[in-house]
């Protein structure tokens, strides 16, 4: 929509990063940016046991979206869509916690443990894109370039089959821009049924960047010992998405491939772009002295 | 040192993985390849504030190793090793729990928040490495081929010199292969007091692979209408290392890079490998009909 305005996540003690502050954000468009622009992020999420004290974390693909403002912005609130994979376990606690909303429906507070709570289950969303690796003159100086995000937020089960049905849209072609369309849509009766979509309503968030090259101390950079003798620059690094490999005719003895002549401009362009893409920001981030 | 046996983590109502078992494993040696192999790994854990029903998830770089038999293969038991770039409310934490283990040793239970023990601060660590996009007739069918793997420990801070020094060249060289020998070490003084290593106890562990190409439904394989129009296949996706980008010279004015010649073997031999070696994995997945 484009209110003019950079919103960001309030700092309080949660969210903080304590430390290179110079490295933060807590710019709404840029962390949305990162969680988007990641296939996979991490779930993590407290059990009701009060005998297990580790969080279990779960890989999903996941999407910042509005449903109730469709054309929002990636600089303006969002609610992280997940589909659940691999999340049976997360599935059922989120449907706990919305069935202790409907019965408690004023309770607003949390139970300390960390489990369900009338809000729905509190869960962290991470995601990290490493962009390089930077070789300095001493082991402790040596850094990552990196983009990374965390959002908390409640989760619950998606039960309107109108929301579910458009997340399923958003988080489809969050993996492949413009694949919805161009698949056997929409998922018949069975399919909503057995699909499990979580909306996190996010209360909070930060991100940290690091870019440029090595940054080295004095004490070694005015020896020319070392200098002559170790190394130091970046390393890029971006995730590559190669040629699409088409599953056509007969498989294993099986009708299993599809039978489209060439692999469509939708996926052939999106894998390019990609990989273009993804190569041209790692090479950015080594040249980009704004951290310096 | 291979014993010649396969060790397991025990499946446990914490670590079970409940869906889509033809994919889990809780193979010790597929577990720490997967974390060492991820440049990246985010490490979650309960605050001891109790109004926050959050975890903290920090991206931090890590290593499966083993202080007390260095021989150990990757099949064997290890721990964790975390390095604290961007963790200083981690290295707290642990840090009171260390004191808390020493004022109260016969404590070895937890306190049920999820704080820190007697044991160390309890924390999970989560990698995932995404080796594909897996397109399919119908959205619900689509899929990531991935690798995952989540350890839980208890976190304590690494207080002997020995072990600390040892622990950095093992993170180090875990970035970058071969890499601590070609710098400027030992680290001096200082910068073994400022630096802080963590080790993590592992007391379980699962991980989960995808693999293969697309899975399609009968009721849609039987369609030749869908088939005529859908395309599916694989994008394979991998961690793409570029050509090494020296810093050289004079920079902005000041003396800053190194004086060496040439990239160095340790560094260009390591960059084109990991970019070979990423690139053939993901495409052997996709060619992978084990899971079929």
């Amino acid at each position: 929509m484009g209110h003019g305005r950079t919103l960001e996540y309030p700092k309080t003690p949660v969210n903080r990063v304590n430390r290179y502050n110079q490295r933060a954000t807590y710019d709404l468009e840029q962390i949305h940016t990162i969680i988007n622009t990641s296939t996979v992020v991490h779930v993590s999420f407290n059990t009701p046991d009060a005998s297990n004290p580790f969080p279990v974390t779960l890989p999903m693909v996941g999407v910042a979206a509005s449903f109730e403002h469709p054309s929002s912005s990636l600089g303006e609130p969002l609610d992280i869509y997940l589909h659940g994979y691999v999340s049976s376990r997360l599935m059922n606690l989120s449907r706990n916690a919305g069935q202790a909303a409907q019965d408690n429906p004023t309770t607003a507070s949390t139970d300390g443990s960390g489990g369900e709570t009338a809000q729905g289950l509190p869960v962290t969303i991470s995601a990290t894109l490493v962009d390089g690796l930077v070789l300095t003159l001493t082991p402790n100086t040596h850094d990552v370039n990196y983009r990374s995000a965390t959002v908390f937020g409640y989760a619950n089960l998606v039960t309107s089959l109108e929301e579910k049905l458009w997340a399923m849209e958003q988080v489809t072609n969050s993996v492949v821009r413009d694949r919805w369309r161009h698949t056997r849509v929409p998922p018949d009766g069975a399919e909503m049924q057995s699909t499990s979509i979580l909306r996190v309503k996010v209360v909070g968030g930060s991100g940290k960047v690091r870019v440029g090259g090595p940054r080295d101390e004095l004490k070694d950079l005015k020896r020319d010992d070392i200098r002559d003798k170790v190394w130091t620059g970046v390393i890029p690094v971006w995730e590559c998405f190669g040629e699409p490999v088409e599953y056509k005719g007969v498989v294993q003895g099986d009708e299993k491939g599809n039978r489209v002549d060439n692999v469509p401009d939708h996926v052939r362009e999106f894998a390019r772009e990609m990989r273009e893409q993804n190569e041209k920001y790692a090479l950015a981030a080594v040249a980009d002295t704004s951290q310096d």
